[in-house]
């Protein structure tokens, strides 16, 4: 990177989202608008929607097969914004933390000031046969009939535990601190505390991973207002910067991974983002990740450098991750008690981020000692791709 | 825009494309790999593949409804650049521009320096009821059951026609014209001429639309490499400039457009190109614009400030927008001859623009004056979403 970290040329001044859970009661095109309401009123110095320059809109590609196709171009008159440049993001699991990313970019070259990112996703209006997640283990010819989302994790946990001594009860130590967090945030799907025995008994969906190992299908949508950093000033006085990010792709089948104990397009998309931000993992104060299933924050932590690996699971089991912890991680209950609508999962994510680093995240507030946070996706037939974003509070 | 024009921050300095038709025979990754390998050739100082920062990988859906969904993590894998960061744009039918314009703004920002965009569409491997289109106007629960792209574009013909005096034969001319180019490109679907009797003759699909004022639905894929306009000599010794951009959106549904005398994105977003590059519409010396039907072409070429408004028609008949003419549109063939696979069309739009703002147009080589050349995609449930994009082979 041609700028040593932190980059902060981009801040964030608003971020809100609406409550996420099966909203059967509200459109695609109402999820986005309550988004965009919320974002607008968390603007401390207040935000006029005709000083918006650009928006994107991050969608993964909805159970309606419709509007959320073209979200680009419908969402934009629906929130009363017809006019203003919105161009559709779609990158897999980190459709949201991509979008991001690519708003970033729009800001810091020069082109727009101000860019609204928006994440909206339905996930429930459709069954399971022509859902999202059927389509999206469709595609190959030969290798992925039948293969659905935990088929592609589920190795991993096997392979893990039989390398390092990774038990059920850790796996189930990572859902019950998730439960835990997200029985604290008004915005999670699920608010309801679990047990470990709770986890272990639940009804095995793919071997070793049981329905409480496994995120739920949710709807959502989440927002955030991005300004170029000289700028922030105008719209509030506690403005959040990004710091830095990555994106790495891998080789997208599962015979193709090196291994089974980690994913490469974490590591490389997190080498990237701490270089661009100029920092080390120990610097992070807090971090939402990408806990589709529990296995998968046990590699995201080994990944992203905040134990060695292997250690993930005795690391959860201590409660290294927990709000009191070492290095908090998921704090929002994550994509296992919050919920992981595709498009939305990653912007929410850095909401949470946002409301930590501005201390305004109540109950699960974490201590900051260094001002940086880190959102983490991956996704894309299992790991195909990774993004990873670092915000900060410390100004340059 | 905080640059006065020519914006000039990147350049193009590779594009290549496959022969647009029905490629039953090749996957979608396999045309994505035959338009990177086109485009790496096509950079006269050569590319190493290793050069490559970042992809964006525009695909509207395509019909497949598996791998083309995930684009953004597929196609790196499968033409040797797995680990790039790759991020798939979607955005109704300037798709493909829309990416354009995401990456230029990516290496602006000075993330990175070279910058791969890819378009590739697959149209033709499902029937029209399974197919994108269908998809694409499924969305409304009310206002849009049955509608297929000809509804949305008939009713600007008809009130055209009896608000202008414009006539069935100055519809043909456009499809005639843009036939005898299409003649005359390798790499179009079609490379037949037609006579404005045939075009009269042909079957009605939807008044006074006849088959041959219809683009046709066409499988293709091209891709153009960006860097930052400092590193341009690298490469080239006649980079190609982008020297503006513009995008609008508008109210996607047909009962919410202003008139059906133009279509407002348009206009909105030709003049924040204009801007941005500082020029008017009388220095372009050529211009690639959304034919999806022959009506369309006129609407654009008043739009976009060719001609007056209402007399697009007689423009057209009078031979003005031919190679030889005072402004030539669509030498390519346009979508109506060279053939619309929607994610690639913007980037083969701009890829004929290269080719002629380097003078390398062969037979349909137009007299370049100004050096000046605009790009133009209009989409999304008709018109509520346009992209425009001005090259340039003018040095700042």
């Amino acid at each position: 990177m041609k700028t040593p970290g932190p980059w902060n040329k981009v801040a964030v001044v608003g971020a809100g989202m609406i409550r996420f859970g099966e909203l059967f009661d509200q459109s695609y095109e109402q999820m986005a608008a309550g988004a965009w309401r919320a974002c607008r009123e968390s603007v401390d110095l207040g935000l006029d929607p005709s000083q918006v320059e650009a928006m994107f809109v991050a969608t993964q590609r909805g159970t309606l097969w419709g509007q959320e196709g073209i979200g680009g171009n419908t969402v934009p008159s629906a929130i009363g914004l017809s006019g203003v440049p919105c161009t559709r993001i779609e990158n897999a699991c980190p459709t949201g933390s991509d979008a991001f990313r690519v708003g970033a970019m729009a800001v810091a070259s020069g082109v727009h000031d101000v860019v609204l990112v928006i994440g909206v996703e339905k996930m429930r209006d459709k069954s399971a046969e022509e859902g999202l997640l059927a389509r999206a283990a469709g595609g190959h010819p030969i290798y992925t009939r039948g293969e659905s989302a935990p088929v592609l994790f589920a190795p991993f946990a096997t392979r893990h535990m039989h390398e390092y001594g990774t038990t059920k009860e850790m796996l189930a130590s990572v859902a019950v601190k998730n439960h835990y967090n997200g029985a604290r945030d008004p915005f999670a799907h699920f608010q309801n505390e679990i047990t470990v025995d709770q986890v272990l008994a639940a009804p095995e969906v793919c071997s070793p991973l049981g329905l409480l190992d496994c995120c739920p299908q949710t709807d959502g949508a989440a927002a955030v207002l991005l300004v170029s950093a000289e700028r922030a000033q105008e719209f509030t006085d506690s403005p959040v910067y990004v710091a830095g990010f990555g994106v790495a792709t891998d080789h997208p089948y599962l015979h193709e991974k090196q291994d089974y104990l980690g994913l490469l397009a974490s590591r490389l998309a997190s080498a990237r983002a701490y270089e661009m931000a100029g920092i080390d993992p120990k610097q992070l104060d807090c971090a939402e990740v990408h806990d589709c299933f529990t296995i998968t924050e046990i590699l995201d932590i080994e990944d992203l450098g905040f134990c060695e690996k292997g250690t993930g699971g005795a690391f959860s089991a201590a409660g290294e991750t927990a709000i009191g912890g070492s290095m908090p991680v998921n704090t929002s209950g994550g994509l296992l008690a919050k919920g992981h609508p595709i498009g939305a999962t990653g912007i929410a994510q850095i909401i949470e981020l946002w409301w930590q680093l501005r201390e305004q995240a109540g109950p699960r507030q974490v201590a900051l000692k260094n001002g940086y946070a880190l959102q983490h996706n991956v996704g894309g037939r299992g790991s195909g791709v990774s993004v990873v974003n670092i915000l900060t509070r410390n100004a340059k």
